[in-house]
């Protein structure tokens, strides 16, 4: 008898995803977990996210002004705001304190909103190409703003899309997150990196994206400047990476035409996703290297082993007890089919 | 302005979570958030775990027998079956393959389902002492029976409660799942044990329970042979870990006196969750060392440095993209008002 599974390693996280090779379940398969909306009927809805509620919100820190705006109030296309509700707050470098093992620091970062579109149901998907060019151009010069300042040793960009996925507000939005100390996820790619280099002299990301297109069978969608693959050893059904075609450890040193096919690719995969599994909750997370003035901690060659990349989950199932124990993942769906599926 | 939130950092996880500091929410502020039932009115309720259901199952691996029992029939207490649908299947040794970076292994392993007891409605805080101690003692004869096969590299006990938790099925039941390779994990927490080890010449363990219990302040309950803590860097709201007192890798060699230590501060936490936070979905994960014929691969001392603990994670709160990018988590509840709570 063969296994109905299989183990399979990702060398990029060096997690290990068991993967139910025996029958793939099918996009449809996942339609039916979704939860209720959260608004009871017949309650308000306000949206503080929405053009006219501009005051409800923190100062406006960046915006990209549409036709007769006027700045902090109306006519804006894309606004970034700090988070209402900010899991980190700007400070001066934190000082560790330790008693015996238990070792802390002042909640020192950055949390900022990025609010999409005055048009609280047009999602990615559904802007025009110019204005998502836009949304991700605010992101850069936010990012460019951060890097200013080497007390945030790791800026984080995501986007939580549902309930399921985290998100409190239905409005579409993007947050930044800059933390003090570099985190372990982070550190463990580039360390998996960092070996690959010391071996062979390339880098990890690069060859990665190399040995994909080589491959064929998981790759989603590609352009002149960026890739879209299921990962080999995906945790979760429909998993994806964007990964950028040209080396380069910061998203903030994208170049304006890398922004543009950034946008069309990510609206590309975005519309599919929603179209074969029925408008689901995602979390897109982008990865890139460390601060400059903190990457020493981890290595002196930075620059040649950090790739930036984006990654997009579907929430489609739950983690169990067996993945916090082991950080393994079970995975219904083969790489393979979803990325079949994925290029419609 | 003092920061709104503190990083702290967990000894044995390596973990960093943000925990936000300036106001913690309240156990009842967690009430809203279940799922609707699965199950549509009128459908019929078909259980594959109730007594007369036994021919649903694979055929009975282990039973604790009741009165007038018959074997792989009626009038068990406590019965473990294969999994159904399992996620690895018994094997040999698997061999790797690798193609380029893609690694790759059979799914090799063990997937076993520990059906509690016959009555559906009864979870562990509402069973008599004796049953949750012949619960217990089935898990315990099933590791040993499994350690004997040094093929299987780890094994994992946990109990997924509630949909939300990733239950698929609502009558009471643990899972055991044996993997052929060493999840990353555990790898992690023995390694941080390992380091302590060297510097100090404890277990991390051990050194975590004396430090806990010197500051009091996150101790949940204690009895005899174990202590329950609110995690000093706990991810989520009212998460614990119960350490056996007795360093000890290895759950099959706790005591009869221990196991029936352990049903008791298990019942009594548990009950407590169901009462603070209206029966909430959860997740149980024991952690222990792999196997020794396997241990050699992180360790020669591995009897000093792994140690055997319980985990419970209350789901409460979502993982969304700033979690999945950084592997820090958020956590809205201090774990010194959480065990203030806890200990009712």
């Amino acid at each position: 008898m063969t296994s109905p599974s299989e183990l399979r390693k990702d060398p990029i996280s060096g997690r290990w995803v068991i993967i139910a090779t025996e029958r793939s379940k099918r996009p449809d398969e996942f339609r039916s977990e979704r939860w209720p909306p959260r608004r009871k009927p017949g309650a308000a809805l306000f949206c503080p996210f929405c053009p006219g509620n501009e005051a409800k919100t923190p100062p406006e820190i960046y915006a990209v002004p549409g036709v007769g705006a006027s700045p902090g109030g109306a006519g804006w296309r894309v606004r970034v705001v700090p988070n209402k509700f900010p899991a980190l707050t700007r400070g001066e470098t934190p000082i560790r304190n330790c008693r015996g093992l238990f070792e802390s620091l002042d909640g020192i970062g950055v949390h900022e909103v990025i609010i999409e579109s005055p048009d609280h149901d047009k999602d990615l998907p559904d802007l025009p190409p110019d204005h998502v060019r836009d949304i991700l151009s605010a992101c850069q010069s936010r990012f460019r703003s951060i890097e200013a300042e080497p007390q945030y040793a790791y800026i984080q960009l995501f986007k939580n899309k549902g309930p399921e996925a985290g998100a409190s507000l239905s409005h579409p939005h993007s947050q930044i997150v800059a933390t003090p100390i570099i985190p372990k996820r982070v550190k463990e790619e580039i360390f998996a990196s960092e070996r690959h280099f010391r071996r062979t002299g390339k880098c990890l990301f690069c060859r990665t994206l190399v040995e994909e297109i080589e491959a064929g069978e998981r790759i989603v969608r590609a352009n002149g400047h960026f890739a879209a693959v299921a990962p080999f050893a995906s945790r979760f059904p429909f998993e994806m990476r964007i990964f950028p075609r040209r080396h380069s450890p910061y998203f903030s040193a994208a170049a304006p035409e890398e922004i543009a096919a950034l946008g069309e690719i990510l609206q590309a995969v975005l519309s599919t996703l929603k179209s074969i599994l029925d408008d689901p909750p995602f979390n897109i997370i982008l990865h890139q290297g460390p601060h400059r003035a903190r990457a020493r901690e981890i290595s002196p060659d930075i620059d040649r082993i950090a790739h930036w990349y984006i990654e997009i989950i579907p929430v489609l199932t739950r983690i169990a007890g067996f993945e916090w124990g082991t950080g393994f993942y079970i995975n219904p769906v083969v790489p393979e089919d979803a990325a079949r599926f994925l290029r419609g």
